[in-house]
Order: structure tokens, then C-alpha cells, then sequence
């Protein structure tokens, strides 16, 4: 059996070591490329595909400076082999206009989905919930009197433990990846990563399922933030025409059955699940496009602005009609902030350093939240892996939640007036008759009602030791709350957190300034929210704009645009995003905007994977399969060389052809015997590697004979003839800004004469990040 | 002498003729490398720089299927060369840190300059206007009682007409780029294509004249399309420390001497007009995005957003002190179109469908203006293109306009009773005692007032009948304005149009259903003026959120955005839209967002230019000289060879030069004598490159002796050693979606050897366009 061609990269192992720059990280490299070549990762595919249970040992070592090798890229580049190009060169211009038709009509049936999955979430919790409140609020209202509260606690703590129990077993035990608001996850996969389950339809079930029982459970989250994921899921769902889990197949949109066009999608579906969840149409295209959309396009942006429209629309006329008003249209989001009055609540420019000031503080707390988070994650990474002790977890976050609002509303004396109020559930406890208790509107309440009742309750209707107090636990539950294994957002409790402290202040400024009447609470309970949330979330643009949406007024741009970018900054300092804190203790390779701005002194000779298995353009069925089975080849992707260079010819580059397509190439036996090189071998349709996307078989799965092994196969027509390459002096800048922009996979590092040295996949650019000290190198590693 | 080298085209036409896809395609690329050498790019550059008066035939030919030459690119890839890539490793994380402060600062100015320059131009039109309207009003009402009001209408002709002139004037002799709105100008710049003067001091100064003579002269233009030209011109300036035009160099920001950072910040200035004109600053961010970015970068986003917001604070605050309530925060930009109370107005769905069709009424309007302008536009390149009879056509639509007013004024029989009615200049004329002019309330007030008052006068204040004529008239008088020479906007008058014709078809609705309360004719004069806007311009995302950040809330999102759709829809099936025409007419090589989807047949082979001239790495300086002065070699960027290949050795690409880097270095005579190959060269520093950006001097203005011709010149340090390459076999969609992602100039078309075969620029791309009848190709020529 001949050896498969490596080539280049041993040959110029030399002249590496003689490069100018940083010897240091060059002999990194090699030590990286040994601890490569133990890497297993048949057993990593074998999983993916016949999902064996999880294993998990006892206890997980996790460094947060490692890079997982477990995440395979998706491929925003199409591969330009002559199938494609000749299918494309039958399409007619009407044929693409067809085709333009139909991305339409995806759009909006994403958009009408997620509106509906939406408006289900929001129907159910509200009667689900209701009823939970009026039962605990009778048997408080009954014991209040009797005397023996503890019974109403008990029963309150039993009702959210039992709830959340359920909504945490379906996570944990059916599908781990539902588990949070799923943001981090769909960054990822806008991204480029392909992080497993995360766009299937059981995923979206347990999701839904998940946030209801979770709002429901009463813990501190809230259901916006899952609304984008599910969105993700709907989108991705649809443009398949078919779902794999229940086996299905529409035979419909199968034109859009590659990683390019669905991607397009799910951003569509995002930004759908943004819009339903805030009533934020441009607030969605820009959250997807901040967090995805490397390249922007008017067609895409402008298709994924439809499905946002139609979404928050679907849901306003379903609301609408629901409610009762069917001409109303006035719930266009899961949570609206009510309407803020332009010419009460103006701002004047002496406000702008208190916001400024406000801003900070935003950032200060967020980062503390994110840094309370970041331990108990890496706590629960080392010592709450088993699903089980994941539920008791949740149970137990859901029990203290209840009872810390039992004891805080128990001790609390803050009644007010319920004459005028607009409390869904007032709980009149130890009040007078005509009053209720105020701090059970914060805590006995779901948390959209409790912020909008921050913004809007007039000046007065909170008592500042009870907004302390309520501040200070609500900050601690909604961090012991976040990581748990429960679908939920933290989008809401940040907000809830937020609105009180801002509230606190308003009312503190109002005392100090005697009642000045510019000093409105509900204003900068507004801005606190903005505040606490820019400090957890770190989005920028997309954030203002979703604020600005939700409020319904774009009066408060310019100063919540101030607070968000204070927020960010000051936070930044300490510690990062909550999301991104997230994606970095996965170990993914998550692709920044920019590479570091010092890794000019990096070149692609250094960051790249050498030496590449490479494949001759008629190559021996045998070697394929050995190659593809071979445990040290880590990429996807194989550089075609050509097949017998004689002397005088170089065996430069020309083609790449992906682990994927040589599986169906294979499954498909399209091969011929060597002794009948002239015989033609089967064609393949663009329509079998379709058939096959996403769930392309393990090469284990496929048989191939002695006697086949001996036989030959033409790659010509599979490859793709024109990969993206770069020489090896291009900085990593350079080739950071080709791969990101592009949305590559591959990128095959060539010599001055077009032969291959090296392969630059995700990881090799993921590795260096800008710490503390300068430019990081992250290890990889199979976790 | 020796030849210059040139590599590999020759050798390859044999091949290329052979070559199985559409041969007639490659024979006219041939056909066109032969009209290629004919070119004379000698005189193109000796203009730019020294500026010769403009020479005008009496009749220019021109055709809409030509592509001009004349039109330079912006480089948006770095040319990462030796130099570069020392600076870059020299700076440390702190450096950077402050470079990125610096972009900050820099944007918090542009956002400042651009919301003051928008209150100048506000105030002084205000006051101007003012003062004419004040003039000419007591004028008609002394004549109405008297008799004799044709001196009224021959004050009020003469008044306009000498204001424009003085406007036409200006711009026509001093600098005929500041023409029109500059919308199209600042998209061509934003897309990679260097127009001459149009970022220049000069440009702005007459801009800001221009615009405010035309609106005070009464023309039927706005004044916020030049406000983008303006915050582009302010940001170019700004952002390199420097101006040419006042020969002052502040020595600062000289890091962003380049193209790649000159655009962003121009991105930053078109976005703060947007913002100042409308109060729109996300619509400013999307504008920029939608016709600028091709690479979406979180940073560069939100700095946008920043300026953005600092041109729309800066200009509330402004002008709300010049109104004299200093802290009310009330004027977000040049024009707002007053509070839509939500309550009052909501819509229903019922109305969808009305508002769908408004939208095609607006769309068929809308190609219909283009239409009219199109031809409009061929007759003015045709016959109107020496200035004096620009100015003379500037006079006669200005009287004209005058004219069509005061005849309207004067037909019109409809009265309203001046109380409770908000009109600044209320004209009585034949109206009884406490009565106005309905018909003078349009054409007597700046067009923004117009579109306001259309949008909030209560049901009842318009005749259907003055609506209508009002309609018809200002629809030809807006479609003859444009195009003018003098520098205007069409937003105003498009808004103005479908206003007029929106609350008329309210005014009918409301009349054919007796009344329903839901026909606010006011909500169908914004939906008209959305319509008609977007069925003239073609603006999509961007234009629905100026559209709602205008009227200051979101509940309109979802109709106006139906609007727009079907607006865009219905215009695009008739012609394209006005921008984009007038790009068009101009033979811009204007690369849109994705290549023609029928255009897969196409590969780089044939796509390209070739033969190619390539310089040795150490070449004579002669050869060099020569190569610049060759007027055939139309390339600005140069492939870079091995210099002294053996047999066995490939000639292959070893980098890119510019023609403007080759130029700095024999300036500065960075050459050694070919007898001393050994001494060092003269070194340079990026400062040396910086000074002479962007005005590079010609070949001709540098003197090379005799001896120093046989001089050798070292291009390695000053090449770029990576520049971007092709295989000839990538088909035209990749090769576009490679140079449009990056927004390169120069992309190199190699072989299977790395050896160079061709070379696509931005007219390669440009010259392919998907036509009626599928692919079309246009012609490339020096108009």
C-alpha cells in the first residue's frame, strides 16, 4: 500500500526554523503539531453521529486558556466544483428569480413561526402563572389571617421546585444544548462553529418547554432571550424543507441545502426571535448582523428585516386578538416597556454626566455579575456535570428564590395605596385594608410585569429600602440563577435589576435635589436597566436600538446610547461579556472581528497546520479511505495535488476537496478499476451530497472491499478547482481579515511555486487573543 | 533599453482561444485589450493634477452601456509591504490603544462640525427664506387690494431667479461637483471609486452655499440630501489632519493617511448627515452600511453610531438654544415630521392592503420621474453641458417654479380660516377677512413645512382639488429641478409629492367610506410620501428606519416598510432607481452587492486583463520610468516577478506595487547605481508615502537623468508580499465576491505555477451587468 502523499511541510521544517520572527512561537507550533497527531477523533465523529450517552467523569479538568478541537466550522464558502458550476450555468435568470421567490417566502414563514411560537410561550405563561399566583396568593390571603404563613412558604417553595424540576429534567436529561437562553449558542453558529443539536426541532421543543417551565418556576429569568434561539431553530428548520428528527422529507428548498444558505437563514430566524421577544424589528437585523453577518449584503439584510417585520407582527395580531382589542395592535413584543411619554419625560443636557455616571456603575455591576457567574460556572464545569445533580441544582435556585421573596415581602412594612395602581396580584398580607403589601409586586410577579412597573408606577410607589433590598437579592439569584440547566434568559433579570437600582437612584436624586421635577424615577429606572444590562450583555448597537424599540420612542437614543457605551467600556475593563465569558469557557474557536491588533509579527507560516495530508487528483480508493480513517488527520479539508509530477513540472495546488464530499463519494462507489482507467466513473448529482447535508455518515459506516480499495478515483469534478490560498508571508491579519470575511474553512497556505505547506483552519486563528499582557496562545485540546 | 518583462499573457492567448466557455466572450476581451492600448491615461492624470480647465465640446456622445476609464479606485486592502509591517510591529498594545482613541475623538468631531454645519444652513435658510417670503407677501398684499399683481409675480420670479443664479453660478464655474445632492456621489466613493474633488474643502464650502441658495431661492429641492455630502466631506477632512485645499498640515491623525481609514471615517460623515438631516441616527448607520461597508465590523459600526449621535445632540441642542428653549431637546434634525400620536393613529389590518397599494402607486410614480429625469438627464449631456447655459436653465426653473406657484396661488379659490391653523405665512389674497390661501400654504414655505403641514393639518384644511393640481405640478417641476446645476436634494420634494397625493387619496378613502374614522388623511399623506420616496430613490432598511426615526415612533415601522417593499418592487420592473441611474449615466464602474447570478459561465480567464506589465523585484529604473510614462499600461498596481529566474526556477508572483509607491521612490530617488548592487539603497519611511497621499505627483513632474535611468531599483522592501490572487479556472461570482469583500483595487490572476496571467480590476467586475435579456457586457471607454 503506498504511503498517502504528505507533502511539503516535512521538506520545509528547515527553512522554518531559520525565519526571522519569533523563533519561540515557531517551535511552539511544532510542539502543537505534535500533540496533535494523539488526537482521536473517530471517536468524537462516532459520537456525533450515533449519540452514545454522554460519559461524565467525576470531576472535568478546565483550563479557560484552551481551545476545543471537539467544534467543527461550518463552510460559508461554497465549493465551486463543476457540479455546482454546471448546475448554476443551467439556471436561467428566471430559474434564479424562482429561487429569490422562495428565500422570500422562507422569511416570512420564519417570521409567522416564531411570532406564533412566541405568542405560545407568552399565552401559556401568563395562564400558567396566573394560576400558580392566585393559589398562593388565596392560601397567603387565607393564612395571613389564621397565622401559620409557613404553610403558604412551603407550599409556595413546593409549586416552584416541583415546576422547575420538570423544566430542568427535559433540559438535562433530553437536551443539554437547550439549556440557558441559547445567545451564546447562536452567536457560535453565526459565527461559523458548529456546535451539535443546536438548530434541531427537539432542541426547540425542550426550549419552549423549558422557558415555560422556568418562568413559570418563578426564578429569576426571563423568556426573551430563548425567543432568538428558538427563532434560530424555526429558520433552520424551514429552509431545509425536511427535519431529520422526524424524518421527513418535504422535497421542497433543496436548493438551499449547504451551510451558506442556511446560515442566511438563521439569521433571518434570530433576528426574528428578536423582534417577537422586544417588538424590535431593526433591533433584530442588528443583532443578527452585529453578531453574525461577517459580510453584508442588501438582499440578506433586507430579507432578514421581513421575517423580523412579520414576526413582531404575527405576534401583535395574535396578542392582540387574544387580549381581546383585535384592531389594537399594541403587544408587538413578548415585554414592551409602555409607553414613555415624550413631553413629561424629556431629558436635559445636565442629566447627560448623571447617565454617564449611571453607565458606570452599570458597568461596574455587570462586571461583578459576570465575574460572580464566570466562578460559578467554572464550579459547576468541575463538580455539577451529572444531570442529576444539574436538577437538584435548579430545584434548589427555585426553592430559595420563593423563599427569599417569602421572607423579603413577609418582613417588609412598604404598603401603598391600592386605589389607582395597576398590580395584577396585589397581596395585601400585614397592610391595611385598601393597601398592599409593595414589595410583593416586585417578587410576586413575573419579572416583565415587576420592570414595567418600574418604569411607569408613578413617583412614590416604591419605598428606597424596599428597591434596596430587592436590588440586592435579586442580583444574587439572578447570578445563582444564569448556568443553571434550565432554558431561560438573563435579558430580563437584568433589566429587573437594573430598573430597581435606577429607580433607587432617581429617587435618591430626587431627594437630594429636592424635587427637582426633571429627577422622574421611572426615567432612570429606564436607564438603569440600560445600565445593568450594557454591563452583563456588552451589546452595543443592536442593544440601543432594541431599548429604543421597546420604549417606542426614540427620544432616549442619545442618552441610553451614553449609558450602553459607559457600561461597556468600564465593564470591558474588568472582565468580559457574559456571553462571550460563556463561549470562551466551551473552549470554542470563536472567530473575533479583527485578529489582535499586535499579531502584524505572526505570519501565516506560523499559525498554520503542517504538513497537510494532501490528495493526488486520481487517487487510490484505499488511501482515502485510510486517510479519512487515519486518526491524526484533524482536518476536513484535503488540498488535490496533481497526480505524477515528472521532474521539470511542479505538483502545485489544485483543489480541495472536503471530508464530507469524499464520504458521499465513496458511500457511492464512484470509482473504476485501475485496469480500466479509461472507463468512465459514475456520475454524481449535486442532489446526493444535498440528500446527505447535514448528517454526512462516519467513514466506519461505509464498507469498501479489498478488491475496491485497489481501484481509482477522479477527484476532478468533485473538487473545488479554486480554493482561497495565501502565501506564507501574509501576516496574520492579512489572513484573518480573508478568512473572516469570507467565512472560510479552509485556507491553503502555499509556497512561491503554488505547493501546498500548510492549511489555516478556525482554530489556528482562534488560538491568539489579546490578554492582559499582550498576544495569548491558547493550547488545544479534545475536551 | 532593455523590454519591460512581460509575463506569461502572450503564451497564454493560445490557450485562452481554446478554452470550451463562450468563445464569442473572449474574443471581444480581446477586442477590448486591443481599444485598452489606444488609451491615453497621460492626459487623465496631468488633469487631475493641475487641474486645466475643463474643455467642453459642443456635443458630448455618450451611451448608457459604456464604462468609463477615467474613474480611479480606492485601495480598501492594505498594501502590507516591509515598511508597513515594521510600523505595525513597532507599535505596542498602548500605541494602539490610543489609535483607537484617536478614531473615537475623531468621530465625536465629525459628528460635531457636521450637526453645526447643519444648523447653519438651517438658520440661515430660515431667516433667508423668512425674509423673502416676508418681501414678497407684503408685495402681493399691497397689489391684491390695488390691482397689478403681476409685479408680484415678476418680484417674486426675479427675487428666485437671481438667488439660484448666484447658487448656479457657484457651483457650475467653481466646482461642478457639489452639484445635485451628492447622495450618488458619496455612494460611488463609499463603494471604492475615487471621484475627483469630491471630498475637497472647496466642494463643501460650495455645497453649503449652494444648498442654502437653492432652497431660499425657491426651488423644489431639500435641503438634507448635501447635508450627506457635507459629513463626508468634513470627515475626510478631519481625518487626516490636513487640508490640500488650505495647504495646512496640523500633523496629526497621520496614521489614517490611507485609503482604508479615510473611508471608514467618510462612512462615519455620511452617517452624521443622514443623522443631522433627518434625526435619524440609526437611518444614518444603515445608510452608511447599506451603501458603503462591504465588511461589517462591530467597532467601525458603533463609532458610526457614535458620530451619528453627536451630529443629531449637537444639532438639537443648537438650534433648541436658538429657538430659545434651550433645554427641550425638540429639533433632532433639519427636518422632523412632528409627533404622530400613536393613540389617534394607529392603523388596522384592513388598511394592509390599501397601504400595499399605495405602494405600487408609488412605485409606477416613482419610475415614472426617472423615467422622465433619465431622458431629462441624456438631453443635459447631450446639449446643456457648458456652465453659462447651466445657469441660464438654474434662472429659467427657478422662474418657472415661481411662476407655476403664484399662477396656482392665483386660480385657487380654496379658503381656510387662518384660526387654529399653524401656517407661517398665511396669504390672503381673494380670500375673505380671517381666511388664507390653501394652495399658498404649499408653494409659499420652504418644502419641509409643506410635508409637515400635509402630514397634521386636521382633516378638512386641503381642497382635493388643490392637492391634486398641487400634485401634478410640483411632480414635474421636482422631476426638472433634479439635475440642475446647483447643489439640492430630492428627498423633500419626493416626501412633498407623495404627501400631496397620499392625503388625497386619504381625503378620498375617507370620502368613498363615509368617513370612517381610521382615514386620517395625515397617515396617508406619510404613507404616500413613503411611497413615493422610496419608489423614486429605491432605499430600503435605511429609508424605513430615517422613515420612523422621522416620525419618532415605531408603531409605523411595519406599513411604511410594506410600503417601501412593494415601492421598490413595482419601480424595479419599470427602471432603476435615481441614484442609481445617475451613477449609470455617469459610466461609473460601480460594483453592486453580488455579481449577476447568470454569470457563472464567466471565469477569471476571461474576465481579466492581460497581457500584464510586471516589474523585476530589482528592476532599472528606466524600465520603470518608461513603464509609468507607457500610456498604454492603464493598471495603477504592477505585479512584482523574481528577478533573475533560471530554467528550472518559475518566474512566479513574488508581489503588488503601486503605481503611486513606485512614484514616491523615484522621487525620492531610492535607487542605487548598477555598478554597486552591494551598497544599500536610500531607506524611506511610511511618513514619506503618508505626505504624498492622496495627491501623488504625475510621472512627468519627476526628473530621472540619463544616468540614473541605468540605476537598478530594490522594490522588496516597498512591494506587498501578499497580495491577493486567483486561479484562472474561479468563476466570476468568486472573483467578485473576493475583490467586493475586501474592496480591493488589484486582485492577480495566476496560474497553476504562481505565475502571472492576468489582472482583474474594478471595470473587469463593473463591466458585467444582468440585463432584460440576461448578461450583458458594456463597452470600456475614456469619457
Amino acid at each position: 500500500m503506498p504511503a498517502p502523499s504528505f507533502c511539503q511541510g516535512l521538506q520545509h521544517a528547515q527553512e522554518m526554523t531559520h525565519f526571522p520572527f519569533s523563533p519561540q512561537l515557531t517551535s511552539s507550533s511544532f510542539l502543537r503539531i505534535g500533540q496533535l497527531s494523539n488526537v482521536d477523533l473517530n471517536e468524537d465523529i462516532r459520537e456525533l453521529e450515533t449519540e452514545l450517552p454522554r460519559q461524565h467523569p467525576n470531576e472535568i479538568p478546565h483550563n479557560e486558556k484552551l481551545l476545543s478541537l471537539k467544534y467543527e466550522s461550518l463552510d460559508y464558502d461554497n465549493s465551486e466544483n463543476q457540479l455546482f458550476l454546471e448546475e448554476e450555468r443551467r439556471i436561467n435568470h428566471t430559474a434564479f428569480r424562482t429561487v429569490e421567490i422562495k428565500r422570500w417566502v422562507i422569511c416570512a414563514m420564519i417570521g409567522i413561526l416564531t411570532g406564533l411560537v412566541a405568542c405560545f410561550i407568552d399565552i401559556v405563561v401568563e395562564n400558567l402563572a396566573g394560576l400558580k399566583y392566585r393559589v398562593v396568593k388565596g392560601n397567603i390571603d387565607k393564612f395571613t389571617e389564621k397565622g401559620g404563613l409557613s404553610f403558604s412558604l412551603l407550599l409556595w417553595a413546593t409549586l416552584n421546585a416541583s415546576v422547575v424540576m420538570v423544566g430542568s429534567v427535559i433540559v438535562a436529561f433530553i437536551e443539554p444544548v437547550a439549556a440557558g437562553s441559547g445567545i451564546p449558542q447562536i452567536k457560535c453558529y453565526l459565527n461559523g462553529v458548529k456546535i451539535p443539536h443546536v438548530v434541531r426541532l427537539k432542541t426547540l421543543v425542550i426550549k419552549v418547554c423549558g422557558v415555560i417551565l422556568s418562568v413559570v418556576g418563578g426564578l429569576a429569568v426571563g423568556k426573551e432571550g430563548p425567543m432568538i434561539h428558538s427563532g434560530a431553530v424555526i429558520a433552520a428548520g424551514i429552509s431545509q424543507g425536511r427535519s431529520t428528527s422526524l424524518k421527513r422529507d418535504f422535497k421542497i428548498f433543496e436548493y438551499f441545502r449547504r451551510d451558506t444558505e442556511k446560515r442566511d437563514f438563521v439569521s433571518a430566524g434570530a433576528a426574528a426571535g428578536v423582534s417577537a421577544a422586544f417588538g424590535a424589528p431593526v433591533g433584530g437585523v442588528l443583532f443578527s448582523l452585529e453578531e453574525g453577518a461577517s459580510f453584508w449584503n442588501q438582499f440578506l439584510t433586507w430579507r432578514i428585516f421581513f421575517a423580523s417585520m412579520i414576526s413582531t407582527f404575527t405576534l401583535n395580531s395574535v396578542l392582540s386578538v387574544y387580549h381581546g382589542n383585535a384592531w389594537d395592535l399594541s403587544s408587538p413584543g413578548l415585554i414592551n416597556f409602555g409607553r414613555f411619554d415624550n413631553e413629561k419625560m424629556g431629558y436635559t443636557i445636565q442629566e447627560i454626566p448623571i447617565f454617564i455616571f449611571m453607565g458606570v456603575v452599570g458597568g461596574i455591576l455587570g462586571a461583578l455579575f459576570n465575574a460572580l457567574n464566570y466562578w460559578l460556572t467554572m464550579f459547576r464545569i468541575r463538580y455539577i456535570h451529572r444531570p442529576c445533580l444539574q436538577v437538584v441544582e435548579a430545584m434548589l435556585v427555585a426553592a430559595v428564590t420563593a423563599t427569599v421573596g417569602f421572607v423579603m415581602i413577609y418582613c417588609s412594612r412598604d404598603c401603598q395605596p391600592i386605589q389607582g395602581s395597576t398590580v395584577a396580584y396585589p397581596l395585601q398580607l400585614f397592610c391595611a385594608d385598601g393597601e398592599y403589601n409593595s414589595m410583593a409586586t416586585a417578587f410576586f410577579n413575573t419579572p416583565e410585569k415587576s420592570v414595567v412597573n418600574l418604569f411607569h408606577d408613578p413617583p412614590g410607589s416604591y419605598n428606597p429600602m424596599t428597591l434596596g433590598m430587592f436590588t440586592l437579592m435579586y442580583f444574587f439569584l439572578a447570578c445563582w440563577t444564569y448556568g443553571l440547566t434550565v432554558s431561560a434568559g438573563v435579558f430580563i433579570p437584568s433589566l429587573l435589576i437594573g430598573a430597581a437600582w435606577g429607580r433607587l437612584f432617581g429617587i435618591s436624586l430626587s431627594y437630594l435635589t429636592k424635587g427637582s421635577i426633571w429627577a422622574d424615577p421611572g426615567k432612570y429606572a429606564l436607564m438603569g436597566a440600560a445600565a445593568q444590562l450594557g454591563g452583563i450583555v456588552r451589546m452595543t448597537l443592536s442593544l440601543t436600538v432594541i431599548m429604543m424599540e421597546a420604549t417606542g420612542n426614540v427620544t432616549y437614543g442619545f442618552p441610553i446610547m451614553l449609558v450602553l457605551m459607559t457600561a461597556k467600556i468600564v465593564g470591558d475593563y474588568f472582565v468580559e461579556g457574559l456571553y462571550d465569558m460563556h463561549i470562551q469557557l466551551q473552549s470554542v474557536p470563536f472567530l473575533h472581528w479583527e485578529a489582535p491588533v499586535t499579531s502584524h509579527s505572526l505570519t501565516a507560516r506560523e499559525v498554520m497546520s503542517a504538513p497537510v495530508t494532501c490528495l493526488r487528483r486520481i487517487e487510490r480508493v484505499g488511501t482515502v479511505v485510510d486517510i479519512l480513517s487515519d486518526t491524526s488527520s484533524n482536518h476536513n479539508g484535503f488540498p488535490v495535488v496533481e497526480s505524477n509530477p515528472d521532474a521539470s513540472q511542479v505538483a502545485g495546488l489544485r483543489g480541495l476537496i472536503l471530508r464530507s464530499q469524499l464520504i458521499v463519494l465513496l458511500k457511492h462507489k464512484v470509482f473504476v478499476e485501475r485496469a480500466n482507467l479509461s472507463l468512465v466513473q459514475r456520475r454524481l448529482k449535486l442532489k446526493d451530497f444535498r440528500d446527505a447535508y447535514p448528517r454526512f455518515p462516519p467513514i466506519q459506516s461505509i464498507h469498501v472491499s479489498q478488491d475496491e480499495r485497489e481501484c481509482m478515483i477522479d477527484l476532478s469534478e468533485f473538487m473545488n478547482p479554486s480554493p482561497y490560498t495565501v502565501p506564507q508571508e501574509a501576516s496574520l491579519p492579512r489572513v484573518f481579515k480573508l478568512f473572516r470575511a469570507l467565512g472560510l474553512r479552509h485556507l491553503v497556505v502555499v509556497d512561491n511555486r503554488n505547493e501546498v505547506v500548510g492549511m489555516v483552519t478556525r482554530k489556528d486563528l482562534a488560538r491568539y487573543r489579546l490578554g492582559k499582557e499582550g498576544l495569548e496562545e491558547l493550547s488545544l485540546a479534545q475536551t
